[in-house]
């Protein structure tokens, strides 16, 4: 029925047979996948693509010590491994994100590519599958289902790292603000509304440590993911991967990784529980809070500058209107400030693809995989230009924010102890509705004279704590 | 086994027996459910408990006027309904919130309260079911399924009207802020930053014009809610529901409530398909933005004084702090902005609990009544304080506001017709790293005359529509 | 500074100049958005931009015929927008699609790429801007902020036209096994348990019913699309933009459209509020909410085939494991239920993003077009596949559904009228303890004769309306 | 102008006087705070309160320590404090749990109780402020700003214990049924298809392995909450407070509590930042994705009996239909998954409000206080419910649930290592067509003969690791 076209190959599998190019490095199950789910244009996560492969990698050694696998094939698909992980083959992984399926087409899809990579370098031509067989070989010993869960931790673990790292370079980055603003007067607002003096930069010394917190968890959350369920093939329960395999692809998969991956004591857990996944994207949702916290802070004291705050002034990074001339926009911020709430977006998708698994396995862990990864990219990505293009370059406007100190009614609450909070209240009503100092309401009124006043209401005192003038 | 206790009567179902105070008007089946549910603390909304018994009071109707139930006992029913309905009788709906069950333990405890009350009207004591029985009289003809959600969308659109009409009033409030500020100068902004003039007013006519959006769809969407499914029983197959008594109940249901519900064409979609209830928490989640967005804007406009905008003043509803004397906060905005989270929270759970639904029913009923009836209540109060003690009182700060727009090189957009985007932008630049006006920049470059920039600079001018000057 | 390398060309803005690419379509702009925003690896929507250039269109046109542009200039930029519409110039747009600055960066790339088209069109190189000018020509009478949230309301009503017509085809394939399956007794269940007995057809019915509401909606909430504020410039008061252009711009872009697009009476409200995505956006998640409560239940009575309910059969799309033979999973059912997973979290960020809006604009625009965006795209594809792949083609399990609605004891509802709830209620507890029909328990018990039975029990009769037998 | 009624009193503040009745405990704030706050009709959570005492005592015990103030006053600050932990003053704290404000009307009135209980214990009478000051004196040296955060950790702290040895005892409990259902044979399903035999003790270790990781993150987190900001007054700078006090307060605080509470190195950072909420309850979350899986799981496997899977029998709590006799629902698990929905969605209201907070205060707090102590309550209640009433007493349907291993095709698998895949997949695909076991189809086929059959196709055997028959 296909025709011979050169040009052509037909693949078969138990539902029928397809016409596939020639040169396809996948074969008929991802050409089944392209056809089912062209859902969100966009392909697989390619770390997550590569993470698979190195399972793969590990497999094959394995198989290859143990005799399992006869040694020209496993070197075959060795070579196969190291081609996909260095090479550009990123038009032979088209696979939806948004497949169905729990990760057996993206599985599918590298055991494909990988066979067909193995056979041309044994001399066959893609489809031969006898020569080298994408289950029968590539996936020996595995299931989807552990080697998809085991490769989404590696990937995972991965991007962890370089978050942790830009957080805390971050965290650097606000610490040299808060010391070079260490001086700068500003008046600290509750509720938007004027509250007490403190320093510009004990305002970054507060965002410091914030980050310094986000930093800390994810370094410390990544222990969570190192637990892996490779060798649990289908449901955990092991069949079909001897131990003796299990233990030797675990130990090469740490060593080829880097990482510290240990075996499931319990396989069963990792393959259906999704836990894990959802404890990692709430520490990111915190850290986008915080991003949320700071940068929306950053926008209110750079706001203006006639009309706004104008205490800070964030780099320039580009134009920032098309209609109005000279203006200049947060954007840096604002993207930042963005990105978390994608990420915050992202922390739904996971909950509810986590929450929706049943019985022995989490048919929908693609959507967690795309998630989560994407909100460790992101995040990265975010965090670095935040530090590089907002932060380390913002500078503090200190005589504007000096001169809303001394106008405010603020330094009437260091008056409390000195003629208890009624009377103060009442000073503080007095100098704002007057427009003057408190320092002069407070001597017109008698309550002290203003040498006691220079005293106990100097701001710089008042950024400390305890009573003033005690 | 259990005592003859004259303060405690036995009652006994499939399970067995418990012993009840003995002048208890809740039943065995409540009994059980209290044991079996104490997990929020707090009982089931009174507003569905009332829906429920108008629903009872329908179907006893119904029941008496077809002969299916006999007058005696419909009368006793009809009642005890009028006294749940004008009486204090929340002791007798002890069942939890968060109860499981898909409400079949408030639609038991409704039925055991009105059964006891019955009779003890014809001289009976609570417990003595053959008189008038829980299950045989007062739930004749129902189910749960065709019970709860009935009631709940009758409960929904009774507190739908007063929100339609609260957000109407807020409108009118906004519209007269527009008027009364019609003539207040201030400076627009664009992402915080200086963009360009508008008036007071004209801000608040884009709050009004977003509120108006949510009267509408609050108004519009009642209709989505009037379909009902009573007579479809369990399933909505209608079993056990003669068809005359389901066309009766509905139209006695729809006198009594004077709410125009009808039929469901197809009773088995509203018994298993809650999507229309997240429709409704969409519309209150779209509404609870914009009252972010207005309470957003009002405590920026508002803050400071010198530490903020300080371009409106809020009215003062409560001393704002414990420490700092005379502050006063934004309360009102803030409560305004608290709600519209805890909306956006609950349609969350609305959420949630809708796509968890699984065959003929969806068992999480109780959390989407619980959620949703709670979202339409704390929106009415807070849209009704928000307009009665924040939006009414408010007052523009013009000298400020104006002044802003004076010192601000947001007029630069005027001049870019004249003398193009570029130059306009060197002329922002300059006059802003200055600190002079656009005017005196351009003036001094030689780019206008004097005469020439008063005409085409105009603040009340550049307000409006079109190329200044011209 | 800069050489003069001619694959190069240098531009200049108030930041200074950049090196370009001499052959780059787009520009300086671009190119710092480009370092600015290296966030997501993601461009920005295709169809975003598509409307982006159909808007700058109709502007270049208007300001042609109102002789506010030379007309050689007007008709080389719709030479240049007639160009992008129909060619391929996806690499012309590399912006990242989680930009910060409210789309800036999107609609400067769309006015340099355009000037620059126009400029080869005129003879000259890219960069030479006094030929024509990305702001003063291609942009002239607009700004960011409308012509922004204008070309995203167009974009989403091209999107949403597909995908109510996909749910009218998913309804009516919901329809066609309504039919089909009209004979098929199966068992409803209500929390998963037996419940009453019921008509595969029925089933589809509901499901049907819940579609036609999605459908509805979406038809229906286009219309709140349909109001754009093109016209309204920066802030929405139209400075720059005379009343004369607005009206002609919005004409064309209604003819241009094919849509019905209405000017906004007040384009200061579109131009910052943002709750109109919010409503759209919570109707796709009603939608995806159907969509996961059909998905899970075919998933559900398509389990098995031994240790699953096996009601239905669902078409076979693509081999299901990696490890288990002959295994065929609802992939296209996990699919679809994923998909409205993203759909919903995706309604999330649109939440985050529309309240977070300050003053006369919202900042964080570009979150919602993409994530709009993506929505209207995927669940458009989702849907098709769903009814293409699975609802279609798949098949009841007759003799598998009715032998358990023998089995089981839901019939003992019937006897409710004749005997009593208490006493069908121990009918139906001894039937299934001995594993016996409920019919054989009720004779047994002399409760019944065969007849009477025979005459009360008929499940077909139970599926519909009424006391059976009556 | 308020009249001497004998049965109210007057109080006076900044914005006027108000009536209140004679004997209330709290005062004008309070007074005002009822007014403005009419909100969601629930008052302040209980523990919140007592928690806030707990600090008024510390704080009272440190300033009479340090003889800031004087004795006698303190005492009988001390004796109010006594009574309010110890009494019910239900009615005194009347405030909205939906109060805007930070907190502050929550912290005023418990200064005005503790204030106003002291007033009587010294022989005046409420209001005679003179005597002891809700300012002055019960909330010397604190501001809402400390007082408030510091609170809702320890009263979240003292929530999250319980919660965690209830967890404790969920884990044990599944972990019987692990070893109670060693034994029991039953089918693996993965995408709830067919997969591999399994035991139903395997599936309740993969639930105890899951919840093992809740526990062990609620009791590691307690010391992220571990850490307070007293002493900080209102914006952390510690104005009013001085050093001396604040090591006091925190070392008394300590003692009171019995928590290891720390101080806080820099205040400003716990008074703004609400990370370390959102990631408590991010934990939260996770264990809720948790609860619901598990839930949903017993719901699946106890389904039926006769239209379900029936594997497990769920222990009956109660009558599970109004109308269908003898029905009986999985209440506690439909309970369990609802309160696990419930804490997700407080998770989106704790998000919301803490990536809002601004500047040196988070305005929103009170919603994240009530979300995490409601999340923490009824995650409490549900787990140790959901243990007692659910898990404890399940039993397993061990004949049925072997059958079903019989019945299907999933031993196929156990035969790849032998025929390979996809030989494998044509006895998969032919057994079951025919109906007839894998066994017999391989025999049929001359694959294997009856005793190589028997030695590769044993259930027990596939369960554990490693290729059968080797």
């Amino acid at each position: 029925m296909l025709t011979a076209n050169p040009e052509f190959r037909t693949e078969t599998d138990l539902l029928g047979s397809l016409s596939l190019p020639a040169d396809a490095l996948y074969g008929i199950h991802t050409r089944r996948a392209m056809d089912n789910f062209p859902v969100s244009g966009r392909p697989v996560n390619p770390r997550l693509i590569s993470a698979i492969v190195l399972v793969k990698q590990a497999a094959a050694m394995a198989n290859r010590k143990l005799g399992l696998l006869p040694a020209e094939i496993a070197d075959a698909i060795l070579y196969s491994c190291s081609q996909v992980l260095s090479g550009d083959y990123k038009s032979a992984f088209p696979v939806d994100a948004l497949q169905g399926g729990a990760g057996t087409s993206t599985n599918m899809n590298v055991n494909e590519v990988l066979a067909n990579l193995a056979i041309l370098r044994l001399g066959g031509k893609p489809g031969e599958y006898h020569r080298v067989h994408p289950l029968d070989h590539v996936n020996l010993g595995q299931s989807t289902n552990d080697v998809y869960p085991t490769a989404l931790r590696i990937a995972a673990i991965r991007l962890l790292r370089p978050l942790a790292n830009a957080f805390a370079s971050l965290q650097e980055a606000l610490q040299e603000k808060e010391e070079a603003f260490a001086h700068v007067l500003r008046l600290g607002r509750t509720q938007l509304m004027d509250a007490l003096p403190m320093t510009t930069g004990q305002g970054f010394g507060a965002y410091a440590k914030a980050i310094s917190r986000d930093r800390w968890r994810l370094y410390k959350v990544e222990e969570r993911l190192r637990e892996v369920n490779i060798g649990g093939t289908a449901i955990g329960t092991g069949l079909n991967a001897p131990l003796k395999y299990t233990f030797t692809v675990t130990e090469l998969l740490q060593e080829l990784s880097g990482l510290g991956l240990a075996r499931s004591e319990f396989p069963m857990d990792p393959t259906q529980n999704m836990d894990v996944f959802v404890e990692v994207s709430g520490l990111l949702k915190a850290a986008a809070v915080n991003l949320l916290k700071i940068s929306g802070d950053l926008r209110l004291l750079a706001s203006g500058p006639a009309g706004g705050l104008g205490e800070l002034k964030l780099p320039a990074v580009q134009a920032g209107s098309s209609i109005m001339p000279g203006k200049v926009n947060p954007v840096m911020a604002e993207m930042t400030g963005q990105t978390a709430m994608r990420v915050i977006a992202n922390d739904s998708a996971i909950t509810l693809a986590a929450m929706n698994g049943q019985l022995e396995l989490n048919a929908f862990s693609p959507l967690i995989a795309e998630s989560l990864l994407e909100s460790l990219e992101v995040l990265t990505s975010a965090v670095t230009l935040f530090e590089e293009k907002c932060i380390r370059g913002l500078e503090a406007n200190a005589a504007v924010s000096a001169a809303r100190v001394e106008m405010s009614s603020a330094l009437a609450t260091a008056l409390v102890d000195y003629i208890g909070y009624e009377a103060a209240a009442r000073i503080a009503k007095q100098a704002q509705s007057e427009g003057i100092p408190v320092r002069e309401a407070l001597i017109r009124e008698g309550l002290m004279t203003a040498q006691e006043a220079e005293r106990v209401l100097s701001p710089r005192q008042i950024t400390k704590p305890g009573i003033p003038g005690k």
